[in-house]
């Protein structure tokens, strides 16, 4: 099940996003795995992706808060299904999205995103994600997505 | 004083930021100018900055928010010092960020950026950010801004 990216199952219209789409070329590609409780992802920020010299941008930060928790979102809601694989899965978006740095996050190690289902406001699901940069949680995160509507598709 | 962008009256040893320092050649390069009561910028997203085909990337948003409202911060702090300009603005980083996306945001046109004042906590200053689209408020932002720690210098 943690052998395709999450992302990877949408349907290839929505394919393109700039943090996660494996279809935009100039985009992060940010691939998330479904583990069962946690959607992981791991991440290497580039040199320009930087704040101040030795630091990750918060903007980079929450962008892959905002895709892994829109993917995080979208695998919960097929494992409920019973993660039917031949169909691609539900989209979702970000309604609303909350970040806190918690330290600066050190640019040069590979980070580690995780997320979770944190709560459910109707259709929309609240995702918490936190961002790990050796061995230490540096960012926190909470995503509240919501299934694609029908104007955005 | 609406001339000169506040990210270029930075210290130029805090002018490599991904999302607005005009020393990263791959970065956004967001230009945010203060008018007395409010900043504004302007930015016009690429064709890859996209979520969904016809929208803008909600972690591009994130980003501009990011950056305009650490700049908000640093101009409302020189502006109650006297508004000083021989000397590098006080670089402020983010401590917290919060976007809430209304509506999708059109792909196309030129973004505009509003940030304001909204509130002090000791010594660091929440910023309200807010992003219109052909005329329309599609994404409030807020930012807690913090004076840049000496760690990160």
């Amino acid at each position: 099940m943690a052998t395709t990216p999450i992302q990877h199952q949408y349907d290839p219209d929505f394919c393109h996003c700039y943090g996660c789409g494996r279809m935009n070329e100039h985009g992060l590609q940010l691939k998330s795995y479904w583990l069962g409780e946690e959607a992981v992802a791991r991440f290497t920020p580039k040199d320009e992706h930087m704040a101040l010299p030795g630091f990750v941008y918060g903007g980079l930060l929450a962008s892959l808060v905002d895709c892994h928790g829109v993917g995080t979102a979208a695998a919960v809601a097929a494992a409920e299904k019973g993660g039917c694989r031949d169909e691609p899965l539900g989209r979702y978006v970000t309604a609303a999205l909350q970040v806190t740095f918690r330290k600066p996050t050190p640019l040069g190690p590979e980070l580690v995103l995780r997320g979770r289902l944190k709560e459910r406001r109707k259709s929309k699901l609240v995702i918490g994600v936190e961002i790990e940069a050796e061995g230490e949680v540096t960012v926190r995160g909470e995503v509240v997505a919501a299934p694609m509507p029908a104007s955005m598709g």
